[in-house]
């Protein structure tokens, strides 16, 4: 039985989100089309958009379905080349200057928020930023469902949030604007999406969203992401104790409840990721989008680290869906691989 | 019971393509992750992308997926100017000068092919057009799953499809590229598609894409499309006995098979879409996309109807899945209507 700790990679569906999928199945119209069935269509897309809204506490606010937080980041980031800071995933650094300044627990200091784009919450590390006031875009996409936030509270321009981090579908997702801020469409064509973004609506997939963010909200606010919070921190201080050479990416900043980066210098994140699998644990190094990739991690290097311990870096990422005994499982794998491995390095 | 006869619009899913969505459901993995349950996700992409491919008959061409066919023909036409005609979808019109030549069946004349796009078939009228050797780039949608070509056949750099016009989901759709065609990134991060398209993939949809693709190949070649010809024609046949003034756009040139674009000049096609609507049946005025505009469509201006029968369109486009008792029921219906219309207006 496989235990799935790289929850910031992707999650699996919710059992709402199936159901919302295959109603959606059954919608046969395109919903720019006027009749019967195209008003069908149109009716399941906006309750969808209401309901994205109302989890993301950004009522009033436009949102626009796009295939997920990569494309929403480009429609506003695009040759603008705005500030960011080496942490941002690499959807965000693809278009703009990483010439913030990072602090050694991954904090972000921003001096133009006008003019600059901030994650709330690092997918690596889970380090939480606090945005400043009147800042240009933030990644929200590690955050949504695992901490409350609201868009409308946030005082910042765009936002952007995938469905596939909540236990939605993947290659969906939305771009959060204040009403009526002025953006020039990316994919241009048939109208859709106020002129901002053309095509036919993924509707299967928004419908799964707007199914997934209603319950992500709801799980937030029954208190399961603080039993998620509790059980990390109990992995930490079992993995910490276990390898007193270890350290933890972030420890000392806010971080999200599910996010651990264990740092065990020399002791590459490769060959753990590889030996906890085959002990039946997904885990990550890095990112999901840079993985097989050989480069040590921008967000670890801008923190200070070195590339030794950079490269022995292993993202563990948990959720609401594993217990305690999965917990211990995984320590006792990790801890086992871990005194081979110190066996071998003397 | 409704009959649905706007399936240039959209289609409703096939049962194969359900199945293989809800199959994908069960996947829970990213395909970038380089664990068990990311691999396993890789592999049903790859699998899927093979399977476009094939019913393509684009093997050993670059098959990148996208959110459709507006998304993969802006990244190949955003910034490039290219020559079109009017008759192309807004999608293509969004990018490129319309200044290629339209004869009265919609046929266009191609100057220079190396810098033009020029579609297959016309979603309003079905109008099909030889492609010239050597052309940049074609929208394949209309035609895909309709009639039978190959990409490989044609020699053209790229071409654009998307799978909810045959069977498949809404929302996906892909750009074929010639093997090694260089092109820029219009969404960019984690370096999937060959870091010609980041974000997380929409798996779901591709699955339902690729199953699509390879139904409607079957389809194609079980001759389900020459039943559809056979009963457009007995459809066409009948309207225009009964309405000697109407007029079908494109009928002298060679057109899709299930495609009808009526003009009753002076009759809007917007209130015939109303009326076969409360009547039961789903058809259209002009394409889905621009419906509920006032404009009359840029096709049939650029063939040369004058704006009163231009806004007298309506598009019938008809599929496999309707028996000759429901388009004679559709053409009972358009002639009572017709029969009301024509006294109103002695």
């Amino acid at each position: 039985m496989r235990a799935y700790l790289d929850w910031n990679a992707t999650t699996p569906l919710r059992d709402e989100v199936k159901a919302a999928m295959r109603e959606g199945m059954e919608i046969s119209g395109n919903p720019s089309s006027v009749h019967t069935e195209g008003r069908a269509a149109k009716m399941a897309l906006e309750a969808a958009r209401e309901q994205v809204a109302t989890a993301l506490g950004a009522e009033g606010a436009d949102v626009i379905f796009t295939s997920g937080t990569t494309e929403a980041a480009a429609m506003v980031l695009a040759g603008k080349l705005v500030h960011c800071a080496p942490v941002e995933h690499s959807a965000i650094k693809a278009w703009c200057e990483h010439d913030l300044a990072v602090d050694h627990d991954g904090i972000v200091t921003v001096t133009d928020p006008a003019n600059s784009t901030l994650q709330i919450a690092n997918n690596e590390t889970g380090v939480m930023q606090a945005l400043p006031a009147g800042l240009a875009s933030s990644d929200l996409t590690q955050a949504f469902g695992k901490v409350p936030f609201a868009f409308n509270w946030l005082d910042i321009t765009a936002g952007f949030v995938s469905a596939h981090k909540l236990g939605g579908p993947k290659g969906i997702g939305a771009l959060i604007l204040k009403k009526g801020t002025d953006i020039q469409a990316l994919i241009r064509g048939g109208g859709q999406e106020q002129g901002r973004r053309g095509g036919t609506e993924n509707l299967i997939g928004i419908l799964g969203f707007a199914a997934a963010a209603t319950a992500a909200q709801r799980d937030l606010e029954a208190g399961l992401w603080d039993q998620v919070a509790a059980h990390r921190d109990a992995l930490e201080a079992r993995l910490l104790a276990a390898s007193p050479g270890s350290r933890i990416a972030g420890k000392g900043a806010k971080r999200l409840p599910n996010t651990t980066c264990l740092l065990t210098s020399g002791w590459k994140g490769e060959t753990q990721v590889m030996q906890m699998d085959l002990a039946g644990f997904a885990i990550s190094a890095g990112s999901a989008c840079s993985s097989g990739k050989v480069r040590a991690s921008g967000t670890l290097q801008a923190m200070g680290f070195d590339d030794k311990e950079a490269q022995s870096a292993i993202r563990i990422s948990i959720s609401p869906a594993l217990g305690e005994d999965q917990m211990n499982r995984f320590a006792d794998a990790w801890e086992t691989a871990y005194g081979r491995w110190r066996e071998r390095n003397g």
